[in-house]
């Protein structure tokens, strides 16, 4: 028998970054895949990032995850949006090159010291008193491991389904993994089924973008990894069109034969990317859907459909397709379908993403019930990390809501119970205003430096440049900006040239000269004030455009974030505050059944676990920190 | 219903020559393939080319196919073999880039006009009337065709077979097409099946290059077509290695494992690129194997192990790889595994490809029985051009076994028995002499124009170089040359200097003197005399690389190019005397029993036809052209 330290069963998303992160602790690792030539594939929309999502990327690049980096590297455009409105929206979304980004990853991971590339079906697992020892592939040859991380996606009991058609496979065209979900029952895990679907693909060359509009990306663009140095991007277009009142009333005819409404497909599919069939049965008064246009790869001329998901049968597609501005005469390439596939509900994981069930069983991705190329990536990677540190007697790592999306994400996904597939979406991050996109290096990099796979040098960089804020704010705060005529005059020239430049914010600058002694920091605060005409009034210093960026941010937002930090304090106490395992929930007065069924279900490990089990309330929690504190 | 005037079934190379053909005829033609990102796929050995199949790629590319462009430009190295040995055996060799004549095909096929491409499985023909009206697919749907090409390599009710594992699929981890093969038996079809097999493939970084042999490619290569103009071609290495006696007894012990000896594959595969399993049941004495380590593209670190065929389990296999020279590490990426499908013996053919049974139905490539993406290839734009052509109202076209090697493959299938996955060699052409590669632009001229798809500027300029051959041929019959003293010391002179050079060719130059007047061209037959050479005795003129070259064979050559092309003579009109569609063969007194039940089988469509009919002999022959000939 071959033996490895880790395997890894899946090469999509989550299992090339689980794969990739055990190899690079040292680890004898394999990563299997059924089909070697779809390594890391973009089974859907041909995109990286977007609201949380692009959180998600930007901070797995600052652990030391493959993502960010390579979505910097093989993408057609990247645009940064939201950059008008709040702080904490401002994000990153990439048109990825579909092609390059798979083949260049497979590139990575051939050429990476300690990591198996093998091609297979796994179909059982080898386990000994509940641990996990390895895995047995469809030839019946068998490989010995310290920990196994599955990775499945949409292939674990996988189905697809189109019209009235459904068949066993993992994705169009692409063999299933038909055994394993029986062996996992048998193992004692419970299975739940969802379903995801895609749309259909045309021709480039059948599209008449004259009646579309061209959407490019960002000259000099912020990339999601501060590891990215690149002269140049491309800025290859997107369109948009819009569907019609004909969209919506050939949908409405064509409904009867939508999987979903003829119950061929009765499992639930992720709400915040609903398809154009749910669009027209929920909002019906709706015409002018967007249809985003999106090229897959500058190696293809196949256009992917966003907005247009469905798994109506092919002649309904078609009738709904010609009903949209530039797409008359648009030809089908691939039919658009659902995929219907077995998850492990992830309330049977710890927070390392290990399971209960099984002692070094590690699942990442969709097989946990999420959704989206960026959260299988961020779970395959702590997963990875986890499974690699807890074989080298490390400390485990867990990322908490307070420190960054992938803790909000992992945390949801054990503790809140998601009714469809989860997405990261920045409404579920409580802390927004600390989980920003531009202070990722700040706040993860503790985490980064425990890890230890983010390269060393640029480790080093971020951490001086976090040092030199620190300096810098307290710096400003010891100086003092006095109002003096002179000041003013300052001040309300500058407002004046700034109302000028075309460039001014739409929200006009305050005209208010200063009437009190303020320090240079609070000075800072000032809309009109930014680091640079802040040497008009104080001596400033040279830093880093990272630093610049932070202090100013710092010094603008300083009441909001100070009231943030606050709030976190008193969570991460709650989160600290520890539950013992075989903690007697029944036996405590006052609380509700509904808590005691819950936390008996769910098994916090900490106050701040429970906190968010659904059911479980303020009262509830109350009584459970006056027990423990006894 | 949709309808199109071509569909072509499958898009390995027969089908996109196939559908490339046919669009370029102006017809509105569909591509069905079960997977869109597999296009044009090299399902085995990343090269094309070699013996015999050198020279069918050259004329596919003379007649307007894709294939020999398309290698030309996407290759990791190009050989030019036996250039020191007869002139019918020189050819060309190329180690292909596996992934980018995947990806470029696909691009050369999406920009191509009146080509849509489908994702899809066809499940079965629409029929009327033994006529073939389009097809069905998976989902159901219908579309209309005049003429449908079949080109369904191993996916047609394609079994996968690794140790003592069998399982549906077209390759590994592909879908087949499971329905097809019945509804084709309801048509009227007999089929058969047959099998073949892939060696593993293995990681780049696991091999110990040292302990093998490099061997790159030519830095000005011969290209396959006479179109490629290029600067500079890739020469990256492939390497040699040989099995050791290790290997065979390892092998001999593994035996018992091996699906061809226990009996799970019992049909045949491919006689001329034996397992490594059958070359250690047939030559038990032979332990030194060539090994060929061929790297698929530059885009990927897999190695093609080139020599090591076999679906033995993998446990045998790695047993066997690890006793080969610089193999001992060596990390398999992809167990080798076999494939057993169903093919339709061509029989049931007529020479246009189209199939007897039902009209306007082509089949081509390996559903015809043979092997390799040269043979396929040929076969599919030959399918194409003709079914274009039917529907067109043109004239079919027939390449006829003295005019290329397609000719001799195309009239083997059909006119042949094949107990084996049919492969092109060059013992197989009576005409070698003729059916050189350097000629092939003379020799399909005419079939070129004819077919029209050839660059029409490409063609005249051809066509100009064949006058150009043939006018200095006639101008140098009509110059004499003399015995004189001066040309005598001259010929000594350029024999000396030939001898001392380097590059002199081994044999030796005749130091043989002149004695009698002969003919410019007569004169030029002389080993130590060139067309440059020439110039010395007679004048000459300025001609083309492409024409110096066939003056100077034509002239070397002559007697055994005279006595080829009256062979031919008498061939040719052999194979066009037609025999009668309903002719009576039990009539014909004399004939054999063996005879006549095999002409009644085979149905030749002309006496070349029946002249190669097992068991018909010579004076079965002379008795039907003595009866036709009334």
């Amino acid at each position: 028998m071959k033996n490895y330290d880790i395997i890894v069963v899946g090469a999509g998303h989550a299992g090339v970054e689980a794969a990739l992160a055990a190899a690079r602790h040292g680890l004898k690792t394999a990563l299997f895949t059924i089909y070697l030539d779809n390594i890391a594939m973009m089974s859907c929309n041909p995109s990286v990032g977007g609201p949380g999502k692009s959180h998600l990327v930007s901070e797995l690049g600052m652990l030391g995850g493959e993502m960010a980096r390579h979505i910097d590297n093989y993408n057609l455009q990247l645009k940064n949006l939201n950059h008008t409105k709040g702080l904490a929206s401002r994000i990153t979304r990439a048109q990825a090159d579909k092609y390059w980004y798979r083949v260049k990853m497979r590139e990575i991971i051939e050429k990476q010291e300690n990591l198996d590339l093998v091609q297979g079906i796994v179909v059982d697992l080898i386990v000994k008193n509940k641990k996990v020892m390895g895995v047995e592939d469809n030839l019946g040859i068998k490989y010995g491991a310290k920990a196994v991380v599955l990775c499945t996606g949409t292939f674990l009991g996988g189905e697809y389904v189109m019209g009235d058609v459904k068949y066993s496979s993992g994705r169009q065209g692409e063999t299933a993994s038909v055994d394993l979900p029986d062996r996992l029952v048998e193992y004692g895990f419970e299975l739940d089924r969802y379903q995801t679907a895609t749309p259909p693909r045309i021709a480039k060359s059948s599209i008449d973008f004259s009646k579309t509009e061209e959407l490019k990306g960002e000259d000099k663009p912020r990339y999601f990894s501060y590891e990215t140095k690149k002269e140049y991007n491309l800025t290859l277009p997107t369109w948009l069109t819009f569907t019609t009142p004909e969209t919506i009333r050939v949908g409405q005819e064509m409904l009867k034969y939508s999987p979903i409404v003829t119950g061929i497909v009765s499992t639930k599919g992720p709400r915040h990317c609903p398809s154009l069939d749910r669009k027209i049965m929920n909002f019906p008064e709706k015409t002018n859907h967007q249809i985003f246009l999106e090229q897959e790869s500058v190696e293809s001329d196949e256009i992917y459909i966003n907005g247009f998901t469905t798994a109506m049968p092919p002649f309904a597609q078609e009738a709904m397709l010609k009903t949209i501005r530039g797409l008359e005469n648009a030809k089908i390439v691939r039919y658009g379908y659902a995929v219907e596939y077995n998850f492990v509900p992830a309330y049977q994981l710890k927070l390392t993403l290990e399971t209960k069930v099984l002692d070094g069983l590690y699942t990442a991705g969709t097989i946990n019930g999420t959704s989206g190329y960026e959260e299988a990536a961020c779970q395959g990677f702590m997963a990875g990390v986890n499974a690699a540190r807890k074989i080298l007697g490390k400390k485990e790592i867990v990322i908490d809501r307070s420190e960054g999306y992938i803790g909000v994400l992992i945390d949801d996904i054990i503790n809140k119970k998601t009714p469809e597939p989860y997405r990261v979406l920045p409404s579920r991050a409580e802390y927004r205003l600390t989980l920003r996109q531009d202070n990722i290096f700040i706040r993860l990099l503790e985490k980064a430096k425990e890890i230890g796979l983010l390269n060393a040098e640029k480790l080093t960089e971020l951490e001086n440049t976090c040092q030199e804020i620190e300096n810098e704010v307290e710096r400003l705060k010891g100086i003092t900006v006095y109002p003096t005529k002179e000041n003013n005059e300052k001040l309300l020239e500058i407002v004046e040239k700034q109302n000028q430049s075309e460039s001014a914010e739409i929200e006009k600058n305050s005209k208010n000269s200063m009437n009190s002694p303020v320090s240079a920091f609070e000075f800072l605060a000032r809309k009109e004030i930014n680091y640079d005409n802040l040497s008009e009034f104080v001596e400033t210093v040279e830093l880093s455009d990272l630093a610049k960026e932070q202090v100013e941010i710092n010094a603008k937002y300083n009441v909001f974030i100070e009231r943030e930090k606050a709030q976190i304090e008193k969570f991460k106490k709650l989160e600290k505050m520890i539950i013992p395992k075989d903690f007697d929930y029944e036996s405590v007065k006052g609380l509700s059944n509904i808590a005691i069924s819950g936390l008996m279900y769910g098994q916090p490990e900490t106050i701040g676990q429970a906190s968010r089990i659904s059911g479980v309330t303020y009262n509830d929690i109350s009584l459970l920190i006056a027990i423990l504190k006894n």
